[in-house]
């Protein structure tokens, strides 16, 4: 319990401990609340601010049961991205003003931001000062305050050559480089290396009434976890910001129990609201027919361990992401944060190879989320892989690229997906995906499906979608493929002029519904 | 025991630990030798060649008794550093070109070096390739195959801007870049993240008839360790390439009992052959009369904890390394990486201030080198900073800056350091000295005393130079300060035009010997 009042936390005298966080990156890292280890705790700030500066994570709950965490809001004295206006603009390049509160210097055509913080001395003898690197551009509109309709990602920038301009003002060069005068340039972090909420293998966790100004990575990031509530929470953008956390707002990886999203306002990230999904690891050997190496394949899952004894599994096709076996885990050996070796109770299918993947067959929440709303971010809305139940009801989605997105895939991501039960229902969709930057479809599937297995697959199955509100500038409300059973029904749709209809759509023949290889479709208009 | 032959490490399935390395860089590491823990064993390569890919770690001997390491070659498929040669010159700038040895690639002007390993995907959904950075030039000349007399570290480059001209080829611009045709430019590596040997808390290690022909930090350095044997050694270029280690060939750090370096070759490196040094940590606040807060500086010593209970530690003023308390460690509480709270025996002297600094009185380690060679490297020869007994006799010396340097300081690298019973006899300086880059003399003390306490500090105490060869082209043989019985007698000394005698010199007024605030000085010439 807090008395309320503002506090600021600075990471010199903090803990460290190495974790490995899904969907974030690994690394020894300070905390200020780690609460691992335990039980029946509550943390109530009783309306407080905490103010952490640099490269300080706010919570850590490992191993923990029935936590809750409430009253308090939770910001950064410096962001891990940084916010520029355009000031002027010019063929492949900008001129972008600081304020104060995004502190950088120019050395050598490169454009570095720092902190207040020094660590040591670099072998020049020189202040290593914190440097909080970015390698990622968007630009945001100054009046609506979301991405600009048109604006797309600039990727690896961290070495475009950029020109100091004097106090405050730089000129930036990129291929391509486009912006409007008076908008806003957001420099995103390169790394998630400061989640909010780091939650790892615990149970019955809550977040209630808290206030994400911004975080270094994921607002609240939960890994192998059961029972999750996020109630009341806001992820915003603090006053005089456009962007609130660097990367989604929640985030979920081989979660069990109950995940509930519910009175909670998601605005302004850099990514998406929610996405809820397992791991695929790729079978790499095939030492003998119940003995195999996996190997974890994006970088922010290195470490991600969770191939224990006794855990239920499925092998997957990685180009169709059919499941053509399960078995049960007998004997994990982790040969470091890649590798594990594992031995199976059952000897393989003839049909596996290296190459395809293996997940969890268990560990699987079911998913409420009501009454939220998502706005004013980058990238989607929700992306939901649960083989659980899962009810998205009465929440309100403005969207810059889909509101729900049905994703997963073994060759790329290596998220596991593929819903079995998902209801959509009572949601306001207002002029979704106006932003076009990630496929098109207010709903939509985009699993990793090689295209001449899309016929045979079906990934995602069973999902009712009933008394919506589509309210759409573009006709195409579901995108996708390879789904089974699928019903649209009693859904209002209202055509808007919101967004600008662009000249690209008119050759590409969009429609309400566009779903193909799939079985069992009911739509009803 | 290993049958003679050709082997090759691969990072894929080591294991893999995080360690802090003093004088290299922290890290997550995967190592091919684990020997931790181990007692009375002896790895014999049999003559055989151990080739490592990637960020893999050789050797690492933690907590262990009598080890041997003997008859093995240590070798990497992709330097840490890269090797370009300069086929123009402009101004500003040089072109440069690469053989296959040194893969890279030029993305928006600026220079990667790249190896064969890909570690995931970026989020960007690119293949995220094993990158090796770069943050330092030196060109060495191509016939002498040393530093060039009259180059100079560019740092901080790893921004400069690059032209991509071609296969194999590059223009980079840096101010006041030079260099002439033919030479070889080094483009050394940003962090030491891959020493060859890692030895901690050891006691009785050995390693004999060794080659290092590369490593990506130093090639052997032992911390906390007593009883360390170098025998018959050779640090050395690989054939084909300029240079050996990425950093010192040796380095040791709070060691003690007895360091033995002997029949020895140490050359080619980008830095020093020898740096035999303990650790300040800062009083950052003092808490009670016997309780302070004190921190590790330089973040190349973060997590080197030394202040065990009962340790013995002296207090010194940062300004003069005038030592002016000692006493016991009762308790020590670390908080993390950098901060460590400990409470000693006795209360503090009354002029103790915040900013001074503390390090163990009772670990230094007996020093002999003994009929080593060093040439062909970047910086010093050896740099001593033991309060044991040193004895260096019989080797030869061909440095590019100092051959023997004592140094040390509590406000910069924070390395203590301070003789107290040195012998330099029997040994050749063959035009040491000649890059002039690190300052005057053959031998050495640049300890960092502030200028108004140098008439005070005796900082470096006893040391006899005798019956060794002096083959000089500047005359300045002893230059620094604060140096207490010196005495310089029976040698033998030889001028020569081996490198220039530059126009800048002319101005020094440089003479034989340049001690200045120092007592008992008995110079015969
Ligand atoms: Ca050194």
């Amino acid at each position: 319990m807090f008395t309320k009042g503002t506090y600021t936390f600075e990471p010199n005298f903090a803990p460290e401990k190495y974790v490995f966080v899904s969907n974030n990156d690994e690394g020894l890292k300070r905390f200020v609340f780690d609460l691992s280890g335990m039980g029946n705790l509550e943390i109530d700030g009783q309306g407080s601010q905490f103010i952490f500066n640099g490269f300080l994570c706010p919570f850590l709950i490992e191993r923990s049961k029935k936590i809750t965490v409430k009253n308090l809001s939770i910001d950064f004295k410096r962001t891990f991205h940084s916010e520029g206006t355009i000031i002027a603009a010019y063929k492949d390049s900008l001129d972008i003003a600081f304020s104060d509160a995004y502190p950088y210097n120019v050395q050598n055509n490169k454009l570095m931001f720092t902190g207040d913080q020094v660590i040591g001395k670099d072998n020049g003898g020189e202040p290593k000062r914190v440097n909080y690197p970015f390698w990622h551009l968007l630009e945001f509109d100054a009046v609506k305050r979301e991405p600009v309709q048109t604006a797309f990602d600039y990727l690896n920038v961290q070495n475009m050559v950029v020109k100091d301009l004097g106090p405050g003002r730089v000129r930036i060069h990129f291929p391509r480089l486009k912006g409007s005068v008076g908008n806003t340039l957001i420099f995103n972090a390169t790394d998630r290396m400061v989640p909010g909420f780091t939650v790892s293998d615990s149970e019955d966790i809550s977040v209630r009434n808290v206030t994400i100004f911004h975080a270094g990575g994921v607002g609240i990031l939960a890994q192998r976890s059961n029972n999750i509530l996020i109630d009341s929470v806001k992820v915003i953008a603090a006053p005089g910001r456009m962007v609130s956390t660097a990367a989604d707002a929640t985030h979920f990886v081989n979660c069990g129990g109950k995940i509930t999203l519910q009175h909670s306002t998601f605005e302004s990230m850099m990514d998406d609201a929610t996405n809820i999904h397992g791991v695929y690891v790729k079978i790499m050997q095939i030492i003998s027919p119940n003995e195999v190496v996996v190997k974890l394949m994006h970088y922010q899952q290195f470490g991600f361990d969770f191939l224990a004894p006794n855990s239920k599994i499925e092998i997957t096709e990685a180009e169709s992401l059919i499941t053509y076996g399960e078995t049960t885990v007998v004997k994990a050996e982790r040969l470091n944060k890649e590798y594990t070796r594992i031995t199976m109770k059952n000897p393989l299918s003839s049909k596996v190879k290296v190459g395809d993947v293996i997940a969890s067959s268990e560990q699987y929440p079911d998913v409420l989320m009501k009454n939220c709303s998502v706005q004013k971010n980058r990238a989607r809305g929700i992306l939901l892989g649960s083989r659980g139940k899962i009810r998205i009801d009465g929440n309100y989605f403005h969207t810059h690229c889909a509101a729900i997105n049905l994703e997963g895939d073994g060759r790329y991501w290596f998220e596991q997906s593929g819903v079995r039960d998902l209801t959509i229902t009572n949601n306001t969709f207002d002029n979704c995906n106006y932003g076009f930057m990630l496929g098109l479809g207010v709903i939509m599937v985009s699993s990793g499906i090689e295209e001449q297995k899309k016929a045979e697959s079906r990934y995602n199955r069973n999902i009712l979608i009933e008394r919506n509100t589509f309210k759409i500038f573009n006709p195409c409300i579901l995108s996708g493929y390879s789904v089974d059973n699928l019903t649209f029904r009693n859904n209002k749709i209202e055509n808007t002029t919101a967004y600008e209809f662009l000249d690209w759509f008119k050759n590409m023949n969009l429609k309400n519904f566009m779903l193909t290889n799939s079985s069992n479709l009911k739509i009803e208009q």
